[in-house]
């Protein structure tokens, strides 16, 4: 029963985020041997000023470019 | 200081929100005999195209039926 | 498909975890008319000396009385 | 590689929420020694309807004032 | 910069679980485009008497059959 | 009510994580203007082995300097 949560920033398509999630469960599935159909993910956005790295938003690291 | 976080496909109204986490904070010290005010319940909303099982997100499968 | 998550404190027997999550798959039900079976809930513990509220650990806490 | 991952009330601006990571940041590097640059803050809101305590939502407990 | 956050049962080696994350961080490049070196994951587990499916614990389940 | 949650690799003693809690309480109250009564912290330990950075563990990274 593996729970797969993904936290990324938005901009994808509803067909990149269909991709991602298969693509993220045949990777558990080839992985572990789980069945697919015990597979959960979930995916939510952060937005760029909501995410930081080393003190930095996303959005700050983005302007300084 | 029990924390209960949930995640769910959106569509309730505030009111079913306010009823789901009386429910589960009932439940919560039924169950464990905390005091309810220590209980925290949080619900966040993650979109059909965004939530997926065994591969197929759940807006895939409901266009299929 | 929701999702609970659950962080508490240590200390619960398998029994108890057992009717917890029973009593949290109920509510969930009883509040959203969910299936029963699409209801998951993970149980997760965060030892004493690793939660805090207002900076001070439940540990801390425990100990001041 | 330490991962702060913060749920609050929306209302923030964008300013306030950069000063939060950049001060939840030079906190933890204060407290442990990581190196900045091995931080992660993401930022999340959960509307007042949707967090509650003891069974009774923020937005309920804001309206009983 | 995302985030794979995985919740599993107990039971997988150290090399289950690096071929695990060299899986997920290959399928979100594939189907992002992102940098392999911006992608975090986490695996966390759940004990089976710490998570349900339709009110029973897998505990419960892997005993009934 | 802010809740923070961290995540980081294990070996702080008690002593650190009761400093970090209040380090990033602090830190909260600080950016925001929050009763320091209202922010809760959980902090949790994530293997080495069960922590990835472009697909490699920790455990291997550590392994290969």
């Amino acid at each position: 029963m593996p729970l797969i949560q993904v936290k990324q920033t938005p901009g994808k398509t509803a067909e990149q985020k269909a991709e991602l999630v298969r693509e993220l469960t045949d990777a558990y599935v080839r992985a572990t041997g789980a069945k697919p159909e015990s597979v959960w993910v979930t995916v939510q956005e952060i937005a760029a000023d909501s995410w930081s790295v080393g003190g930095d938003t996303l959005a700050a690291r983005a302007a300084q470019r």
